[in-house]
């Protein structure tokens, strides 16, 4: 490696922040964050320079029934709108992550500052996504309380497999983040989480102040905006396995070690990521490695972060 | 004023965020934070460079609430420690606010980035406050209740006036912001959110870690110890009145235009100032002037506020 750092942004999975089978608790996610964060600062070690961004959909998932409960039971404690419960899920999981980072780094002699900037993202308000709003959020509703909030509130509602009807939200492209000012300023000194959850979503009135809105924005294609504003080195895409596979889960699987924008679109258009999982990963991947023929998005698991890094693990796509 | 620019920090009352009588809604608080960062606007193009603390009380008080509530509704709805509920409400506070006042800056044509950063403050496990909690926080219980959560988890409460039991947490001097080092490196640049409702409270390990705890600290100390850090021209704290007074709201009440240290420890020592409201003002403003003989420390509205900074209103203390 040369002098220079090499500049990567990581986007952790959920599973960098919860345990499967473990209580929903701040404690129980908190020794999570710690398992996270000895892998973050070790790859801190080896001299990369990294910005972090962190999904959010079962804290923020929790957040807003929390309120929808509190605010049906009292009524002067009103529930907060869904913008806000995302900036309020920022500070949760940034607030844990800059905590624990700063210790992992600390204990390897390494007393780099780690910081969390509360992150809005612009979305366009004719992106395509609204008109056709996909991702659930908050409580279940009986049919006749959904048809009093499409009535009275607009929300888009749709009866989920037999539990109840629940509030879909949309899932528009990320087009700028606010803050990418400050992450700059910050960059090579600090350790950056920002965009927590995709970036709390706002748009842009006509007269370019901002708004928030009721939309999730896809935390991985937000790491890609970022890393496309930043110009890093590296995109480094965390989830739950170790290697992209086509077939997978069937006796044919195959893992990929590396693959160009080519192929990736080939076995996407083949169904081999499904949506909601790898294929948000993969599209994001593929959006990095276009705008920056010769760099690298990688999609691995935690564990083989560093070593994918080196290219010895995980998948790669690249341009050619 | 001389080309450099002067340096400021603001500590914002509740009054910033919230109109007595008005919804707790967010949408009510946005309408708030609107008419507060046009002041705040204003005072940023008379060519200070400021940075932001805010108060979370009744902020952090409804999240503590709703949190309660819905745990007891629903069994894996667990309620957040009291730290988290403060780095939530940094985030629901600081996002509004960083949206608001990069607006008005906007319609004034300043295009100065606005960004919260997400704040510990450490504080002494030793302070003396925490034989003596005072601050009451979340909702109130019936006796039994309140005894099965001293027994439980240890929490000192309180009986409140026949409105119930309610928990009580100790009040501690900040000692160190943890995320000093980026407030600093964008302050030149940047208008800094930081230090919201006094920091998430954090007590270091015996190993240097920080680990979160119940305990609020005081928003004004907080806005002095970032002073102090940053060596500001300027402490500025506002507050619902324009000018401190002795004798307040009696009949020879005095409004104070000047003051020096020595006089306001005499006031204080004669009991003019309330505690839990002028007199932490007035205590951090002390603390400022103490630390540098010719800077002010200023005590006034947010209508006041600009002219405050140029000598005309509101209440200066000084070291001499």
């Amino acid at each position: 490696m040369s002098d220079e750092c090499k500049k990567v942004v990581i986007a952790l999975g959920g599973n960098a922040l919860q345990e499967a089978g473990t209580p929903a608790t701040a404690e129980a996610q908190l020794q999570v964050v710690n398992k996270t964060c000895e892998y973050l600062a070790d790859i801190s070690c080896k001299g990369y320079e990294m910005a972090i961004v962190h999904g959010n959909g079962p804290q923020v998932g929790r957040i807003v029934l929390s309120q929808e409960i509190a605010s049906m039971a009292e009524g002067d404690l009103p529930a907060m709108p869904f913008d806000v419960c995302g900036a309020m899920s920022q500070g949760y999981i940034g607030y844990q992550i800059q905590q624990s980072l700063r210790d992992a780094l600390r204990n390897r002699n390494r007393n780099i500052p780690v910081v969390t900037i509360l992150t809005q993202v612009v979305v366009d308000e004719n992106d395509p996504a609204f008109l056709n709003p996909t991702k659930p959020i908050g409580p279940f509703y009986s049919k006749e309380d959904a048809e009093r909030l499409i009535a009275e509130k607009g929300y888009v509602m749709k009866e989920d497999a037999g539990r109840g009807w629940r509030r879909l939200v949309a899932s528009p492209v990320p087009k700028r983040i606010t803050e990418i000012d400050s992450v700059k300023r910050l960059w090579n000194t600090t350790i950056v989480i920002t965009a927590g959850g995709g970036g709390v979503p706002v748009v842009e009135n006509m007269d370019g102040s901002l708004r928030g809105i009721a939309a999730v924005i896809d935390k991985d294609l937000a790491a890609e905006r970022l890393a496309e504003d930043m110009g890093t080195d590296y995109l480094l895409i965390l989830t739950g396995v170790n290697k992209v596979a086509i077939n997978y889960k069937k006796p044919d699987q195959q893992e990929l070690s590396h693959i160009t924008v080519a192929q990736a679109i080939k076995y996407m258009e083949e169904g081999h990521f499904a949506p909601g999982s790898m294929l948000p990963k993969v599209l994001a991947a593929i959006k990095f490695a276009r705008r920056f023929p010769g760099k690298k998005a990688i999609i691995t698991s935690l564990y083989k972060a560093a070593e994918a890094l080196e290219g010895k693990e995980g998948t790669t796509i690249t341009m050619a």
